[in-house]
């Protein structure tokens, strides 16, 4: 099942995705279910936001082997946690804007967890039962300023480098699916999810043994090798096979 | 003027402290301003919670010269930022409980700003126009996680790691202050905030030109030198000139 968050008469809803229409969920379905109003509203005509408005949002870095090696980094045996703020986050189809501090910002697709429980200690055996579904990220990322500070969060941190979407697929398990990213259509990445160093039961574990995640928080798995500059007037799309297509302009 | 947070009969209220009383607010006074309900509770009565829930706790590292020596690093000519959940607040009396990942956890006072506007790309010469007040926190930091892992967030984002409080100075002036830290008792850090880096219009700037603040938000100034282990049983308590005392005991 694929669960939309979107703009409606200037208002935010739930929505089912149903073929080419969206039917209408009471209220957020985290707190409500999956009660519908029975009105439908074809997708083409609503506004999508990004699905969750999480209370914070993590990032795993170096977690695909190919990356680290094009980033010149060491492997770490244990997951590298990182943090963005959610005022970075942005929907599809909104623009990412490119800071006026930076002269080299990066693309990164990432394959995103949304939780859908209150997790704190979780096993690794338990970690799938605390998820909502999944979504995508692009990890934007200004390349010159994660290089010239020795912390990474201001690089990650400007507003709109958190695209978040187009939807939750609920449904989605993990298991060697394909992450892609293009720009202007060519593709910049492409890997299998099976290439992460730390998988996404163990990821929710680690995290949930650091802090306490809250329903609609996300955790960002990391990045393949491939990450591409991004320039204004491009169309960048990050897609993971199995969710979708979340597509932000560049300006 | 001094703004609470608190728990009355299990309801979160706001109020203004008066001599030993807190003079109750009808609801945020962000939001509703400082209307009175006419209500008044002791303050002895009450359990104090923190003072704020940011949608974002952002931290400045490396900010005080005497700091960055005894922590080995190098001077930064822009300020370093990091983030922490909200996850990892605590109100002022609860438990800092120590992580059995760490052997090694530190306190660091800091003078805390709490923002009253929506901040964004604001200029020094205006950053205290947006301020709502000052604060207390307590960036709690696994120093032997910090040192292991290149990126701080794991080492700073523990449940109960940044203990906010006791309450909001909104009258507080940034002017040499001293702040101190002690532990049962004993000082541990006592330093000036005229000692800092980069000061607090320069701080609020700064972040601003990198993400956009909202109400609420906070930012954590820095600690200066004579950062000290905390241990189990021990009494923690952070000071600041003209705001008040943050106490919390470790566990």
């Amino acid at each position: 099942m694929r669960v939309a968050r979107f703009s409606l008469n200037g208002e935010p809803k739930f929505g089912i995705l149903d073929g080419p229409e969206l039917v209408l969920l009471k209220g957020h379905p985290l707190v409500l279910g999956y009660e519908t109003t029975g009105e439908r509203v074809p997708l083409k005509d609503v506004k999508l936001l990004a699905p969750t408005i999480p209370s914070k949002v993590v990032c795993i870095g170096k977690n695909y082997k190919d990356h680290v090696g094009e980033m010149g980094l060491e492997l770490n045996p244990e997951p590298t946690i990182f943090l963005k703020p959610s005022s970075s986050i942005i929907g599809p189809g909104d623009s990412i804007v490119l800071p006026t501090q930076s002269n080299h910002v990066d693309l990164e697709v990432e394959l995103t967890i949304v939780m859908g429980q209150i997790a704190k200690n979780v096993t690794e055996k338990d970690a799938l039962n605390f998820v909502w579904g999944f979504t995508i990220a692009n990890d934007v990322t200004a390349r010159d300023l994660q290089a010239s500070d020795d912390q990474w969060a201001r690089s990650k941190s400007f507003d709109t480098f958190c695209p978040l979407g187009p939807w939750i697929e609920t449904e989605f398990v993990p298991d060697g699916q394909i992450l892609e990213s293009r720009i202007d259509g060519e593709t910049k990445q492409q890997a299998s999810i099976d290439l992460m160093i730390h998988n996404v039961p163990k990821l929710i574990s680690y995290v949930s043994q650091n802090m306490t995640l809250l329903p609609g928080d996300v955790i960002l798995t990391g990045t393949p090798a491939g990450i591409t500059r991004i320039s204004s007037g491009e169309l960048v799309e990050c897609e993971v096979e199995g969710i979708g297509t979340l597509i932000n302009p560049v300006v």
